[in-house]
């Protein structure tokens, strides 16, 4: 569903700033409103795997939409996506490791590269933001902090590896009903993995994430943990296909997809 | 919705052991799969202000079904259960002290009474049981701990008193996914209402509930604690009404009603 052009214009704008790299940093609270994305763009001959891998693991990684090979659009999310230029920050990966950071990819695209958005939880901290539920890295400005976990993704292929798992405090009532919102929301990772016991998913130390920035928690509060999509870079790295692309952390595509509150689903 | 003869015996069987006064404790895991209620017997002249208060405060007291004045059938409930002598034991109130407890109550029933079933946790533990989350309680034995907390309900009329809660403890996944189901039966509690943190609802020490038995909360698990259908008699304890009944805490009405899993609503 696209919205009218008087309505669509708050994702288009927010994608012209970030096309002409007015905009290189974290996605989260631009546009509020519309879907958000993680991005993977893979050889051909990886795709196939990695599509099942995704099959497999629908919370961290609820594919929104695939391109044809070498098709850098995706018509499904905004009529004007150009994945090589519309995300503010890029990771190029050799081998697994992280070979450069960069705002355009046309540099390096190829006639068989695929690209998959997966669902991002910028999107339904919307939702919990339209139910007076507060989003403290939103409030502070910084990116949401993220762990490797010690809890194992579901292999298919070539690609296996840890899930990443983004971190939000919340207070106790707050996390019941952020539970309650986003389990009604499979395709932004659904219900949370896990509550209350960081060391239990083998994160040691909420002060040092390996992927955003750091937030505190407070006395009183439950660090809630989900799914994220950054879990394909973690398995990018443990995997090491010769040559991929993704988002940098928090530097997503925005999609001209309305978020819908109230048990509707985002796609 | 009334299952074949052959199904009901279960329920049946259990309120025909009840009523002859061979099974005069907890009803927890007996006739599983049938929802079970809580009592609340008051004169009619104070049941309009029961049930406004009950239409405020629905977690802790979801209306399965009202009698008549006088009349101690549950017609929708069972076509054979009498309240004044299908329930394992009773409270008798006076002025707001338990003045005792007892097995049968048609000694003190009156032509103006008015019964009231209300939705009960035993019931959507079969639906976490059939989820293989381990409910501790049943599984030992034992009764379920009950805690009055600092949570106010919200008055109406003669009626006001603090929100009692049930505590189950749970590993964090599990406690997730119990959230996710409960939340689709608001008939029995729906999600729980505090989760974590005992002493931001007024409950001190988990080792000495005000009602029921305690539990033992095993590291890293988290409490997690329902609105609870008791919470009827501590607004009587503050309220003082001169004269009503009650279920002992435990000791619940067993119903025909099958309990039906999947989302699919309780009644």
């Amino acid at each position: 569903m696209i919205l009218a052009d008087g309505v669509l214009k708050v994702s288009r704008r927010a994608r012209a700033e970030i096309r002409a790299e007015r905009h290189t940093g974290p996605t989260a609270g631009l546009a509020p409103g519309f879907v958000q994305a993680n991005l993977v763009v893979l050889p051909f001959d990886l795709a196939g795997d990695f599509a099942r891998f995704c099959d497999y693991n629908p919370k961290p990684c609820p594919v929104l939409a695939r391109s044809e090979p070498g098709d850098p659009s995706f018509p499904t999310l905004g009529e004007d996506i150009d994945v090589r230029t519309d995300l503010p920050r890029y990771r190029v990966w050799r081998n697994g490791d992280l070979a450069d950071e960069i705002t355009d990819i046309r540099a390096w695209w190829r006639e068989d590269f695929v690209a998959f958005a997966l669902g991002c939880s910028f999107s339904f901290e919307q939702l919990l933001i339209a139910e007076d539920i507060e989003v403290r890295h939103i409030k502070r400005g910084t990116n949401v902090p993220m762990y490797r976990t010690t809890i194992e993704t579901v292999p298919a292929g070539f690609f296996s590896g840890p899930l990443v798992v983004s971190m939000r405090p919340l207070r106790s009532a707050d996390a019941i009903r952020a539970i309650e919102i986003t389990s009604k929301h499979p395709n932004v990772h659904g219900a949370p993995v896990h509550i209350g016991f960081p060391e239990q998913i083998g994160v040691a130390d909420l002060a040092r994430p390996d992927y955003g920035e750091p937030i505190d928690v407070e006395a009183g509060e439950l660090p809630v943990f989900w799914a994220c999509g950054v879990t394909p870079q973690a398995v990018i790295e443990r995997c090491k296909p010769p040559f991929c692309i993704t988002h940098a952390p928090g530097c997503m595509l925005i999609t001209d997809i309305p978020i819908e509150g109230n048990g509707v689903e985002i796609r």
